[in-house]
C-alpha cells in the first residue's frame, strides 16, 4: 500500500482498491470485509471545499447541489428507484401488449386549456415576433418581418400527450408514454415542477370507466410489487425506517398500494361524506365546486383509510371538453356528470386522472362549443371521430409524484435529478 | 347477422365481429377463418371522405396526416418496431446494471456549441423581453420591467444530455436515457429532425476507448438480436420483402449489425484510405477537416462492408472541449487526436458518436479556454473534476436513425409519428 495515496483519502475522493473479501471477525454488525493491498487514487477532493460534507444538510441546501446531491446514498437510492420503477412498468405495459410510444413535445395546442404553457422562439426570429404569438396567438412573423419564423405557427411546450395518444390508439390499440410535460404554473408547492414525466396511457374497445381504473390500479400495483421484490425496495424500506423524514410510515404507504381493490367512490358520493363529516374545511365543500386540496386528504384518509381512493363522475363543467358524459346521472336533476376519476394518495393528493373521451363527432363538436375550445387548429382531433373511431379512454399518472410517495419523500424535487420550478432551473 | 350493418361496412369504419375462428378451406393461401355472425358497427366511415384510400399513397401525402398514418399497416409496424427497440434496451441496460435516468429538457447550456437552440418563453413574459434574451443572451428581464421572467436566465431546449449524465454517472455508476432533443436547424433532410429522440450512455471506471465501443455495439447489436427473434421482426422482414423501399437490402442490413465485431479504423486510417482509394469526391479528404457524407458512404460501403464501422480519434480541434487527448497521436506529428468515435451506417452515415471525457480539471479548463468556451455557468460541470472524477466515457446514438436503418424506411419523418422540422410541425 502507498502511504502517500493513504494521505490523499479525503472525503470525496475517488479510488480504486485491490484485496480479499473475507469474513469479518465482527459478524454482528458486518458480515464481510475488504482487506486491502493497494490503492489508486482516481481522483483527488479536498475534503476542506468539498460541499458535501459528513455531517447533516437540509434538503434545501442540496437542491442548490443537484450535480452532487446523488452521490449521497440517500440521492443514489432515489435515482435507481425511479430505474428499476421504469424498468416494471415496460414490462407490465409489455404483459398487455400496450405499445410504448413518443407522442410529440412540440406542439400547437393547449390539451388542457390551462393556458400555462412555454412557448418556443429561435435565436434566428427577430425578438418582437416570437414572444409577441406565444402571447396573442397570432402568427409568429407579421408579413413584411425579416425573419422566417422556423414554424409556421406558434408552437409550445406539450401539457399532455393524451390526444396524441388518443390518435395512435385508434391505429394500433392500447398505447402508452412516459414523457416529459411542462407547465409555466408559477407555483412554489413540494408537488408542482416546470417539468416533469407524466406516464400516460390510452385504451381502445373500452366500455366502462371501470376498465380504465383498473388498468391504472393494476398497473400501479405491479409496479409497487416489483419493487417491493426487488433489492431496491428493501434498501428503500430500511433506509426510510433508519432516517427517513419524519410523519410518513413508508410500509403503510406500500402496503395501502400492494392491497386492494381500492375503493371507488363518485364525486357526488365525496360531496356527501365531506358535508356529512361535519369538519371545519376552509372551502365547504359545495357539489359543482372542484375538490380542494383539504378535501382530498380527509378523502384519502376517511375514505382510502390511508391507501388510494378514486373518485368519479365529477360535474361536467369543471372537466375538460374530451370526456365522455356520463349515462348514469342521477334521473331528474340537472347535475350532468362525466365518466371520469381522479386517483388520490394520502398526503400526495392527486396523483392520477383519467376518463371516458366522447368518441363521437357531433357530441364531441358539441362539447367543444360549450367549453369554448375553437375547432379550428384542432381538426385532426375531431378527424378521429370522423372516421371509424372506436369507444376508448386513458390516464395520465404524475410519475414524479408517484416516485416520490414510494420513495417516502415529502417533496417531489428530491426524485428529479436536476428540478425546475419558477425561478429555478439549477445547472 | 343484420344486413343495415353490412352497409355500414366501409373502408375505415370500427367494428366489433363475433363468430367462429375456423380452419380455411383454402389452406394455400390462408390458414384460417373467421366465420362471422354478428357485426356492431363501433365508428361509422365515410368511404368518399376518408383520407386513407385503398390505393398506393405517397409516403410526402401520408405525412400530412400523422393522426391517421399509423392506421396503415406498414405505419403501425414502426410504431411497434420502436416499441420492442424500447423494451429491448431497458432489458440490455438492466442486464448490466445501468441506471435509467431522466435528465431534463431545459437547460441553461449548448453542449455542442452548435448554437441552433431552442429558447422559450412564457406567455406572461413581455414580448421585448424573452426573445430578445435568447438572441442575446443577456438576462430575460431589464431592470424594471413589469414582467418578473419565469427562470432568472435564459433557458434552452436541451441538445443533448450528456454533460448531465456525466454528473449523475460520477454518482451511481453507468446511467443512460432515451429522452427528446431538439435542434433548431434549418434542415429539410431525409436524416434531421428539429424534434429527436437521443439514446445516451455514460460508463465510470473506463480506461479505454474500446470500452465505450463494445458498450455501443453490444447494445446496437442485441436490440436487434431482440428484434430478429421477435415476431415483429419477421413482420419488418416480410413486409420489407413484399412492399419494401427499393434499393435497401433489409435482411444485409440485419445481418450486417448481428454479425461482428464491427471494423473500428483510426481517422487518420480513413483519411489515408479516402485519398488512396482515387475516388473523384466533391470535397477532397485532408486530415484536419471533417469527414462529408460522401466519405462516410465510401467507408461504410469499403471498411464496413455494408455493416457498422466505428472511425475513430478526429482531430482535436473539431471536436467537442470535453473529449480526451489521445495519448498514442503519433509521434514526430503536431496532429493531435481526441479519443472519440462516430459509428456510421451504410446509407444512414453517422448513427452514433461518444468519447472518452476530460476528467481532470485543469487540462478540461484548458480546452474550454482553447475551444472558447465560457467556464462561467458551467461551474456544475467543472465542478464534477473538482472533487472526486473518476475516468468516464460514453455515447449518443441517434434513436430515430437506428429505427428508420432497421425499419427499412429512407426517412426517419417515417419512424416519428408525429414529425416535426423546419417549417412543419402538423397536429
Amino acid at each position: 500500500m502507498k502511504l502517500n495515496s493513504l494521505c490523499s483519502l479525503t472525503t470525496g475522493a475517488a479510488v480504486h482498491l485491490t484485496g480479499q473479501w473475507t469474513a469479518s471477525p465482527a459478524k454482528a454488525t458486518q458480515a464481510s470485509e475488504l482487506h486491502v493491498n493497494a490503492i489508486d487514487l482516481l481522483g483527488a477532493s479536498n475534503a476542506t471545499t468539498y460541499p458535501l460534507q459528513k455531517k447533516f444538510q437540509t434538503v434545501e441546501y442540496l437542491r442548490t447541489l443537484p450535480h452532487l446531491r446523488a452521490r449521497l446514498p440517500s440521492n443514489a437510492l432515489l435515482l435507481r428507484l425511479r430505474s428499476r420503477a421504469i424498468a416494471h412498468l415496460t414490462t407490465f405495459f409489455a404483459s398487455r401488449e400496450f405499445t410504448q410510444t413518443h407522442p410529440p413535445i412540440l406542439t400547437s395546442s393547449d390539451c388542457e386549456g390551462a393556458g400555462e404553457v412555454f412557448g418556443i422562439s429561435t435565436a434566428a426570429e427577430s425578438p418582437s415576433d416570437s414572444s409577441a404569438s406565444a402571447a396573442s396567438g397570432e402568427p409568429a412573423a407579421a408579413p413584411g418581418s425579416a425573419a422566417v419564423p422556423f414554424f409556421r405557427t406558434p408552437k409550445y411546450l406539450t401539457v399532455s400527450s393524451q390526444l396524441h395518444l388518443e390518435a395512435l390508439a385508434q391505429a394500433v390499440g392500447g398505447v402508452w408514454t412516459l414523457s416529459p410535460t411542462f407547465r409555466a404554473e408559477r407555483s412554489d408547492t413540494a408537488r408542482h415542477l416546470s417539468e416533469f414525466y407524466m406516464l400516460e396511457a390510452e385504451a381502445t374497445f373500452v366500455s366502462s370507466l371501470d376498465e380504465v381504473m383498473d388498468l391504472a390500479e393494476d398497473m400501479i400495483r405491479s409496479v409497487t410489487r416489483g419493487l417491493n421484490d426487488s433489492t431496491i425496495g428493501e434498501e428503500v424500506l430500511r433506509g426510510h425506517r433508519r432516517e427517513g423524514e419524519e410523519g410518513i410510515d413508508l410500509e403503510r404507504r406500500w402496503k395501502g398500494i400492494l392491497e386492494g381493490p381500492w375503493p371507488r367512490i363518485t364525486y357526488t358520493e365525496a360531496i356527501d361524506a365531506l358535508v356529512a363529516s361535519g369538519e371545519a374545511f376552509e372551502h365547504f365543500p359545495v357539489w359543482g365546486a372542484g375538490l380542494q386540496a383539504e378535501h382530498e386528504r380527509f378523502l384519502a384518509r376517511e375514505v382510502g383509510k390511508r391507501g388510494p381512493v378514486f373518485v368519479t363522475k365529477y360535474p361536467a363543467d369543471i372537466k375538460p371538453f374530451y370526456m365522455l358524459p356520463s349515462s348514469t346521472s342521477r334521473a331528474g336533476e340537472d347535475r350532468q356528470t362525466v365518466d371520469c376519476f381522479d386517483l388520490l394518495l394520502p398526503d400526495v393528493c392527486e396523483v392520477a386522472g383519467g376518463s371516458l373521451r366522447e368518441h363521437s363527432l357531433e357530441p364531441l363538436q358539441a362539447a367543444m362549443r360549450t367549453h369554448g375550445v375553437a375547432e379550428e387548429g384542432m381538426e385532426w382531433y375531431t378527424d378521429l371521430r370522423r372516421w371509424g373511431s372506436v369507444p376508448h379512454g386513458g390516464f395520465g399518472v404524475g410519475f414524479d409524484r408517484l416516485l416520490a410517495y414510494l420513495g417516502g419523500v415529502g417533496n417531489i424535487r428530491e426524485v428529479v435529478a436536476f428540478p425546475r420550478w419558477v425561478g429555478r432551473c439549477e445547472c
